[in-house]
């Protein structure tokens, strides 16, 4: 099966405490790494992943808070350390490479290797990347800064030919790709064998939603509809709903609530205050709303799961 | 005992690996807590220390490496957070303000206390700090950029005054003070007591240097002569000390020569490169040098040892 996994490196609120770091996560598509926030020893957590520092080039950062993004300044530093010369590239909402440039230029002036900044626009959802196995999307969210989740959908894959059947029929191979791509295949009497003889359907594509910052809002539920794994801040227990809605963040019942409507598959709670010893009030919280709820933890890694689909897509 | 306790965040160099954080230390005089550069992850392992963040108001920065700074931004923004009214001082070579200060403004522009920034010459030492208990001095090191380490010399204490002999002589209150700074005791009658019978000496003031990073620099034995602790950096095995000389580090056996040289009580190695899957090549070069030599390691407390003073002081 083809990776899509996600890597939690830190699912902290704004205050580090001993047992959580500063927001951050690599999501791994088809072994390409993409990074999601940098907060403050993202570097140190990503080694203990083992994941190979040079698969990562696209860094997304949605918001420009200190537990955001203070572990830029390192991973870049390390990255060139390592020898590092593939270009890297950093999406964030407007200013982040006015604040930060400076500091490249004075720290890591001999970089083996080219950061470029993007900025992207933070009020409508844009596609800001995207490759031959995904694409990732801006979720316009409501946070004290301009700040924006991110959508990862990864695209349709192609059929499975049936190894039997290609025997069965001597199928040369210069047909391979378009029995791929769907098409009958015509034998040289000229019947027509239907594609779906000849194939299998490839797993549904999947889909994955980050969520954080961001205050209680149901305006996120049509774009992130039906997607497999979402993962929502969920920075407050019910009993500090008003503080939630006072600093711009949610509730774990509150995240469960955009889940439920939003239909998706799994919901996975993160960004904890550091006021609770251990998160279960906040699990407890969302699983009356949303039964498919995990907790984030340092050092998880956790699969978007692979959906067969049932008819051809 | 007074507290004179050398506390270690990080002893790693350039490279944080899953067993190093970069560097930082922190120094408890009589519960009183100085920094030592604030490599990234510096908050977190202080953190783990149970330290009070509020006796924290000093911190010193060797030089303007990322591995020696990049964690005060974290660090100053979770004081913030954490309702800090009082100043920070932070001393550094010239040009960190410059660069950190646009960041403050623009990640932590809401900061309960304001954050002052002093800069030190490196060519010559300087008492850069004193208080009642202590004085920090710069030691002008030779690095890629400037550099200085840290001398913290404790102030003399006080006598101790033996309880028994005053009760004998039924000595008045307000002739303790007095006593305890070595004055001879003049009964009613007009008889002199010496000091010697009514007072133990105090312990010898106690003394700690801190020397990252460097070249290999005899030039700083003279300054260092006699002190009770030193940390010094040993980034390299012997096999590498061409690499050493090169990149501005010391061996670890360099690092003991120098130890030796300067008769010190005890010698501290840190900095250590990422190569070293465990520090015991250094620390068995050091020790041909050396004997009192240990290896530094994260969550460390060592006391720098006490000496009775034979004499009166």
């Amino acid at each position: 099966m083809e990776k899509f996994d996600i890597h939690i490196l830190g699912c902290g609120a704004t205050l580090p405490t001993t047992r959580h770091f500063s927001a951050s996560q690599v999501v791994n598509v088809r072994d390409k790494l993409f990074m999601i926030d940098c907060g403050e020893g993202a570097q140190m957590q990503l080694r203990k992943t083992h994941l190979k520092f040079s698969r990562l080039n696209h860094i997304f950062i949605s918001h420009l808070h200190g537990d955001h993004c203070f572990g830029l300044l390192g991973l870049i530093s390390t990255f060139g350390l390592l020898g590092r010369t593939a270009g890297l590239h950093i999406y964030s909402p407007d200013g982040l490479e006015e604040l930060f440039r400076p500091l490249l230029d004075a720290f890591c002036h001999h970089l083996p290797y080219e950061v470029s900044f993007h900025t992207f626009e933070v009020k409508k959802p844009a596609v800001i990347y995207e490759d031959r196995s995904v694409t990732v999307e801006t979720i316009p969210l409501q946070h004290r800064v301009p700040c924006c989740g991110f959508l990862f959908r990864e695209k349709p894959r192609l059929n499975h030919i049936i190894r039997e059947m290609v025997d069965f029929y001597q199928i040369p191979v210069s047909w391979m790709n378009r029995i791929k791509n769907g098409e009958d295949y015509i034998t040289p009497e000229g019947e027509i064998i239907c594609n779906d003889r000849l194939t299998r359907p490839a797993a549904l594509p999947r889909s994955y939603a980050y969520c954080s910052d961001t205050i209680f809002d149901p305006d996120i539920v049509e774009q992130i509809k039906g997607i497999d794994l979402l993962f929502h801040e969920a920075t407050f227990a019910d009993g500090e709903s008003a503080r939630a809605r006072e600093t711009y963040h949610t509730t774990a019942a509150q995240a469960a609530v955009i889940a439920c409507k939003a239909e998706v598959k799994q919901l996975l709670l993160g960004h904890f205050s550091a006021r609770y010893e251990d998160e279960t009030i906040l699990l407890r919280e969302a699983l009356q709303e949303f039964s498919e709820t995990l907790l984030a933890r340092e050092g998880m890694c956790i699969a978007v799961r692979e959906v067969l689909s049932q008819n051809k897509p």
